[in-house]
C-alpha cells in the first residue's frame, strides 16, 4: 500500500516555504525533483525491455496530450478574460447607480448634476452589505457591529494576478468613521490554478480610527482593592468580525510548534477563508443585484433545477473505441443509489436552515 | 445577523428529495419559490420609490450580465468538448499499447498479429493499478486484496451527462476471477455545475464470484460447546476496499433518523467519495502515463512552480473605472502575510508525508 519510493519529506519543503526564502524553496524543490527523477528511472529500469519500450511510446503520447491540454488552458483563460472585459461596462453602470453618481429616469440612466434636484437618499443605501448578508457563507461572518462599517462599502472588484498566480479582491470604501484606508485588498496566491491549491493569503492592514477597531474588544477590569494602581486594567481581546478576513490565518514560522489538532484547525480556517474569498469573487461580484434583492438565494440553493438559462450544451462524445464484452448485468436497474444534497464546500446541508448557527457575538464593552 | 425573511426549511426539501419523487420535489420548490418571490417584492416595497426605481434599473443591468454569462458557460463547455474530442485518439492509442492490442517497434506502433511472435508480457502489466497507487488520494483507498482485481483494469473513461447534469466514470475490466461485470460505472448527479453541488452518486452493483467479494470479510466463529448446531457460525462484515467506491454513501430515507454528528460524518464520506471521483476524472484519466511512471507526483505536489508548460496568459484588466482616494497606507509593505501550503480539497498537508496514515487493513479470514 505504502509507496516508500515516492514518499518525500513535505515538512522540509514546508519549512523552506515558511522562511519565505525563494532561493531556499527552489533549492529544496530542485533536490527533491532530482531524487524523483532518479526514482522515475528506477521505475522504468525495473520493467522488462519490451514493456519499457512500450512505456516510452506511451510517454510520447502523454506529451502530445499535454501539449493539447496546455492550449486548452490558454484558450479557456482567454475566453474568461474576454467575458470579464464584456462585464466591465455593466459593473461600471452598477457602481454609478449604487453610489448615486448617475440618476435613473423612466428606466434610463441620466447623470446627476451637483446643482440639480437631489432626493434624500443617494444611490442604493447599504447595497453591498445587504447583498452580502443574503449569502449564507458571508452572513455568518458579518457581526452587527460590522454592519455600520460595511454600509460605507462602495464597490468590490476582482482581478487575476500572475507570478505568482492567483486573484485579488479589492473593497472600495467611502470616507468613514471606522478606518483610514479607502481600499482594502485580499490577495490569494495559488500553487495550482486548475485544482486550486492555496499557497498563501495576504490582506491589507486596516488603519482603524482610535476606539473604532471592529476586530478587537476592550475588556475593563476593576483593580483589586488596596492595589497601588487605582486605574482600571484594560485588556484587548480579538473578536469575531468580517474584517478579520483582511488578517488571514498564518502558519507558525517553525512547523514543529504545531501539533496535529492545531494543523487541522488551521487547515479548516484556511479553507473557510478561501471559501469566503471565492464566494465574493464567484457569486457576490457577478450577481450583486440578485443577492441584494434576494433572487440569488433560490438560484444558489437549487441551482439549475428551475433555471434553464445557463444550461450548457455539450456534445456527448460517448462512443466506445474499444470493443468490450458488455454484460447483461450492467442494467440501470442494478445500480445502487444514494440520494442526498451536498455541497462540495463542506458546509453541512442536512436538516440545516438557511443560516447556520453562530456562537454568540462579541461586543465592545 | 440572522435574516429570517430569507430563511426557508431545507429539511422539507431534503425529505422531498429523499422520496425520489420528482413531482413532490417540483411542488416543494414551486411553493418555496412563490414564497421567495413574495419576499423579493417585499424587499422592493420596503424601499423608497426613488431607490426602488434605481434597483429596477440595476435588475435590467444584471439581466444583461446574466445573458452574457450564459453565453460564456456555453462557449466554455463547447471548448471543453472540443478538446475532449482531440484527446480521444491519444487515449485510444494508450489503450491499445497498455492492453497489448498493438505492439511498438523503434518508437512506432504496429499491430500485433495473433500468429506473430509474442513476448511473455502483454502490453503494460498493472498499468492502471500502478498509476492509481501513485496518487495519494487513491492509494489510501486501495487495499492489498484490491490489487489482485485492479490488475484486470483495462481502461477508465469519463463523459459528461445531461439531464441531470453531472459526469460518469466507466471502469473496463478484463475477464477476471473476482466479478462478472466487464464494466463498472460511477455516476455523479450535480445540482450546480459551476460551483459543483453533488445531488447523488450512483454505482454499479458488483456481481462477485462466490467467495471473491472484496468489500466484505467472513468471520467464522466456533459454535458453543454442547450447542445443537455443530456447524461454525459465519458472519459477514463490511471492510475497506476500493470497490466500496461503487456503493457510495446513502442518506437515510427519513432525515429525522440522523443526528448532527451522523450528518457531518455522512457529509465527510460524500466529500471523500466525490474527491476520489474527481481525482480519477481530472488527474488519472488525462495523465495516466505520468502517474504510472511517477512523474505526475511532483507535478501534483508543486503545481506550476517548476513547470511553465501550462502557464495561462491572461490579459490583466486592472484599470480602475472610478476615481478612488488612494491612501498612502495601502503599500504592499503594510500587508499582513500568512504563509502555508494548503489544498482546497481539505486533505491535511502540514507535516504530512506523501501517503496519509491508514487504519489497519482488513483481510478475509
Amino acid at each position: 500500500m505504502s509507496n516508500d519510493k515516492d514518499t518525500f519529506n513535505v515538512a522540509d519543503l514546508t519549512s523552506a516555504l515558511n522562511e519565505d526564502n525563494r532561493a531556499d524553496l527552489v533549492n529544496a524543490l530542485k533536490s527533491k525533483i532530482q531524487s524523483l527523477a532518479g526514482q522515475h528511472s528506477d521505475i522504468l529500469e525495473s520493467l522488462s525491455p519490451n514493456v519499457r519500450k512500450r512505456v516510452e511510446v506511451l510517454r510520447e503520447i502523454q506529451g502530445q496530450h499535454d501539449e493539447l491540454e496546455a492550449k486548452f488552458f490558454e484558450e479557456r483563460a482567454a475566453l474568461e478574460a474576454k467575458y470579464q472585459k464584456l462585464y466591465q461596462p455593466l459593473y461600471t453602470k452598477r457602481y454609478e447607480i449604487v453610489n448615486g453618481a448617475t440618476e435613473v429616469e423612466e428606466g434610463a440612466v441620466k447623470e446627476t448634476t451637483p446643482d440639480g434636484e437631489e432626493d434624500q437618499e443617494k444611490g442604493v443605501p447599504a447595497f453591498w452589505l445587504t447583498a452580502m448578508k443574503n449569502n449564507e457563507v458571508l452572513a455568518e461572518e458579518i457581526s452587527e457591529r460590522d454592519e455600520g462599517a460595511l454600509k460605507y462599502l462602495k464597490d468590490i472588484k476582482w482581478s487575476r494576478i500572475e507570478n505568482p498566480k492567483g486573484f485579488k479582491l479589492e473593497f472600495f470604501f467611502d470616507t468613514n468613521p471606522y478606518f483610514i484606508n479607502s481600499v482594502l485588498t485580499k490577495t490569494y496566491h495559488m500553487i495550482d490554478e486548475d485544482e486550486p491549491i492555496l499557497e498563501k493569503a495576504i490582506g491589507t492592514e486596516i488603519q482603524w480610527h482610535p476606539g473604532k477597531c471592529l476586530t478587537q474588544k476592550i475588556l475593563k477590569k476593576k483593580p483589586k482593592k488596596g492595589s497601588k494602581n487605582a486605574k482600571p486594567i484594560t485588556k484587548t481581546e480579538n473578536c469575531e468580525s468580517f474584517f478579520n478576513f483582511f488578517n488571514p490565518p498564518q502558519v507558525p514560522e517553525d512547523d514543529e510548534d504545531i501539533d496535529e489538532d492545531a494543523a487541522e484547525e488551521l487547515q479548516n480556517q484556511m479553507e473557510q477563508d478561501y471559501d469566503i474569498g471565492s464566494t465574493i469573487r464567484d457569486k457576490i461580484i457577478p450577481h450583486a443585484v440578485s443577492w441584494f434583492t434576494g433572487e440569488a438565494i433560490q438560484g444558489d440553493e437549487f441551482g439549475d433545477l428551475e433555471d434553464d438559462e445557463d444550461d450548457e450544451d455539450i456534445e456527448e462524445d460517448d462512443d466506445e473505441e474499444e470493443e468490450e464484452d458488455e454484460d447483461d448485468d450492467d442494467d440501470e436497474d442494478d445500480e445502487e443509489e444514494s440520494k442526498t444534497k451536498k455541497k462540495k464546500s463542506g458546509r453541512a446541508q442536512l436538516g440545516d436552515g438557511q443560516q447556520g448557527e453562530r456562537p454568540p457575538e462579541c461586543k465592545q464593552q
